[in-house]
């Protein structure tokens, strides 16, 4: 098993000990240190009244993905902040969430994600976000 | 029925129009034209890894909220942009999300939103946001 | 002198230490910690193309005043992140940026602001925004 | 005059027009539709308490060059929404901000830029960020 196949099998796994990840049915597609890509295949009940991916659903794909980005490097995390831009409406059979780790920090990991649909022209994503973490070691007990 | 009832029910029937706030169980509040409430009762598969709130729930929440008080005032619209700010762990037996608009605009509506526990202290918010959005009359087809 | 008076002038202290913020000519209004407010009087080059100000002052004025607001709980603080929302084009005589810590933590302080005009109707500020700033002494040398 | 000197000589023009952007004395560097460069020699008077450069000026660096890359394109702007991301001090004695369109839209224009220093690594950026902007033309009186 490669490097890359050894990361996709550790994000399918903390996929699973997270009840709504588990229940969105994520997988993990090409993922190296820092730079990883998930996968979900479109059921009904991600959609909004029009029948688009909810943007409740692209946030948890865009958090997600960076999310899993920065912990391949830097082990637990959470999410601080996230924003996500919503350029267009999202449908697709199997959508991409593709996440990048920008900067790497002891106290904060600053990410970049789109979403794009499997096959489809990679330079029209359907939204793009960002989102900061803190590693989990640094949040004092109780804060 | 008064006002804020006939608005609350009219909410609960656009939640039951789209297939994920159905499947969240998304039950309006106090809500009156530009300034609305959603509860939300907790379930495990809301859960991120640590038994928290998923933070792509927290979005989702939000971004309905916001949709929704915008909604109240201009007709239907779509989400444009969001952002969430994660301030605290979020654990509660029923989440309560409260969104007003911000500014109505005719191509732009702006909207903010804090996230919290029934019966918690208000003043400490789980998680805080913004989102603008745009009347679906203002988009062009094909945009 | 009394503890407000005391922070404010500490605050003006601030300003004249930033080459920037004396160029702007910022002075600090009513201070108290966690909460500050910042005033701007209005010239010519900081306009923009029509006339208002420019959406980088508007910028500036938030961050500083986040800043602050920060620094006053906290001490020396670098920002992090912020996001500013134009709600209305920016025309006054003396320009008021109110600022105040929305939630405090050791790795990272949470802030949101507002701009309104002097004596204007605060329920319609030109701009809103807010800043995530890190403690300097939680960012280790090199990062 | 190629075109991109011909678009460079517009945008300087712009920057003449808007007495902020004057002061600061941004010059236009590479620059086609919807994708532009904008440089910026350091003065002191651009600092912010330690030396480095402000992060209000970063900020009007961001915005300038979003809106002008989205005025390549659409014409006449305002700044509706943007965000920035401070990822290191930013020290440099030219600053070169690059913006490019994400997503032109007849309601709203997404776009992007990073901040670097001339000559520097351009995959360590000082600042990211991104905004949202409306056609003038799009803008009811007295919105």
């Amino acid at each position: 098993m490669d490097e890359s196949q050894d990361l996709a099998a550790r994000i399918n796994d903390w996929s699973e000990h997270s009840r709504f990840n588990a229940w969105l049915g994520l997988e993990a597609g090409v993922a190296t240190p820092g730079d990883i890509t998930l996968h979900l295949r479109w059921r009904e009940e991600f959609g909004q009244y029009r029948g688009f991916l909810h943007a409740g659903i692209i946030a948890a794909l865009i958090d997600n993905a960076c999310g899993y980005a920065a912990a391949s490097i830097v082990g637990s995390v959470l999410t601080s902040q996230f924003a996500v831009r919503c350029l267009r409406p999202a449908v697709a059979e199997v959508f991409v969430v593709h996440a990048r780790v920008v900067k790497p920090g002891r106290q904060q990991i600053f990410t970049a994600a789109e979403l794009t649909g499997l096959d489809m022209d990679p330079s029209k994503p359907f939204a793009v976000g960002d989102a900061m973490l803190v590693p989990v070691a640094a949040v004092p007990s109780g804060e």
